[in-house]
């Protein structure tokens, strides 16, 4: 297969910092799009991939997979997008089309392992394929997203992880007016679980360690905020949620969390990826028929549903913008939570 | 209120034996059914709740919780069972009736506290409520059942703890024709879970440590036997089953069986009140949606539904006969789980 080559920003080893690389990327198939990369949000699982937090990472490592962009090429086949669209690309860029959950429009829950779009199998070139940090994309036109043209472009890319991981579980647990749902923790997937959930109807509570998160909750939609360190607060919040998001990336305690859900209702983990720590009591689950359950991004369809959602509802992520080369500040900030919510990169410094 | 003495048998205290005991009955008041104790199931929380395992219980402690009867009498304004009707009474004797658990007929999960048949709050006579280890038992006429005539009687009475236990979470997570169901444990609950699931149109696999279960779960109707320390077995259930009834009651490490769901699958625990030793993972949670739930017992509307179905299919309970005098070695053969698969007592043997 042939391929060009493109400018792109990764890194050659788990230490190392991300630095500007040359790619290859393929030659249009017929059924390919091309894309011009105009912005690119950053998302922590893009610094986990790069240090190899996970394991697992290929090297050289280029990072990026919320992604929105204007169609440069089309392959003969391609009938969806035209040359000029303006399009999204998130966590996946290919899957086995045939198991049970690709049926379903599941394709987040391929049976065979979806292909991400950094660090996945390019079957096309082969090795890993590489992420939004660069100046091109091409993908099957099936994972190419439509992103609506009135909204702030560089505030939609975040949509395309952060958004749909929080949209799925509020859809998958049929969240509607009136609905009561709390969001546990406010960065990146807090505050766009904040604007969905208030964007479907429901009335939303964060739950938060900090005082200083009020305001802001409060700004971007938040009904209410409960101080998950104040035991009366938390005592008064007993057996009210029928869904908790919990955002948490890190161990924590979810059993107090588990005591604020109504009679069969579902706290969803979509941010820590271990052991639950410490253990999970059964009691407030039996005793109310409560249920833990996790979930991760979404399907095709449904990202489209949500971006089309977004655009109904003037939905965007609150972003911070920032140049390709400030990639690695940016990381260290994000370390620290110093972002409010989601850095994303102006692809058009990739240029300088 | 006025009150008449009865036989029955209790403990008075932690490490004492049941004992024969004489203990008070309320006169029934316009709504209550007086009924004439024929059979009474012998449930692990009878042998818990004598012996304070939960602590809490108060002595003396009159067990019994899975009761068969006749109808002796009835009060004035009681108009859904007439004398010598045959009925039931399961865990519940008395709810709230207002709040929104009991306004959706989920007296199990009552936001005020369901009233326990036994070591639940007699409102009537004060002090502790008296279960069916006795001659007659009071009960409010819409907490009794009706008991489908042509069963084997005795073999009914599991049908009001072991039954519901079970029933309730397979119809709660919509068990039906094809359904792929797992149960866990074959003990009382479990076996009762291979039937009603089988009833209900699933396949059903059984999962056990124990090689010599396999013929007994088979004749069950259990459609496959997977040995859980087969390393090999498991790995070739993994992603197989809809629903997963884990009736252990200790702590067991789960993560082997998430494993073995589907996507959007659910393991609902209904044995086991404590801490998940060793800590659940939410890797498999997240990349297969799949949840972690408990479920107790079930409400009076189902738990009727239950019999209803178990009459139309001859489903009862595989069960011992004993004599009321029996329990203390029974409890004991229980802790051993010498018991296929539920203990029942002939309260006749309580005019002995």
């Amino acid at each position: 297969m042939t391929s060009y080559a493109v400018k792109a920003f990764g890194t050659k080893a788990s230490d190392a910092d991300l630095e500007q690389l040359t790619i290859q990327r393929r030659n249009p198939t017929p059924k390919d799009v091309e894309i011009e990369i105009l912005f690119c949000g950053v998302c922590h699982s893009d610094l986990h991939t790069a240090r190899n937090d996970w394991g697992g990472t290929k090297y050289p490592a280029v990072p990026g997979h919320e992604i929105v962009g204007r169609v440069k090429s089309v392959g003969s086949a391609v009938s969806k997008h035209q040359v000029g669209d303006l399009v999204g690309v998130g966590c996946i860029v290919d899957s086995c089309h045939t198991c049970a959950s690709c049926q379903q429009d599941l394709e987040q829950y391929c049976l065979n392992g979806f292909v991400g779009t950094y660090n996945g199998k390019d079957a096309h070139l082969g090795g890993q394929t590489y992420g939004g940090y660069a100046e091109t994309v091409v993908v099957d036109e099936s994972y190419v997203l439509r992103v609506p043209k009135h909204l702030d472009l560089a505030a939609v890319s975040p949509l395309l992880c952060a958004g749909i991981t929080t949209w799925s579980p509020l859809r998958h647990w049929n969240v509607k007016e009136g609905s009561k749902v709390a969001v546990i923790g406010l960065g990146g997937l807090g505050h766009m679980a904040i604007k969905l959930a208030k964007g479907l109807g429901a009335s939303v509570t964060l739950f938060s360690r900090s005082e200083n998160k009020i305001q802001d909750a409060k700004d971007l939609g938040a009904d209410e905020v409960i101080i998950s360190t104040n035991a009366e607060e938390m005592k008064g919040a007993a057996g009210k949620f029928d869904l908790i998001i919990d955002t948490v990336p890190y161990a924590h305690d979810v059993n107090p969390y588990i005591a604020t859900l109504t009679i069969n209702g579902t706290l969803v983990l979509v941010g820590y990826l271990g052991p639950l720590d410490p253990m999970l009591h059964t009691v407030p689950m039996i005793m109310g028929r409560r249920s833990v359950a996790g979930s991760v991004i979404g399907g095709i369809a449904e990202t489209q549903e949500m971006l089309d959602f977004c655009g109904e509802h003037n939905i965007v992520s609150e972003i911070e913008l920032i140049n390709m080369q400030d990639i690695n500040g940016s990381y260290e900030r994000m370390l620290k939570s110093d972002v409010k919510y989601r850095f994303v990169i102006d692809m058009a410094s990739l240029k300088n």
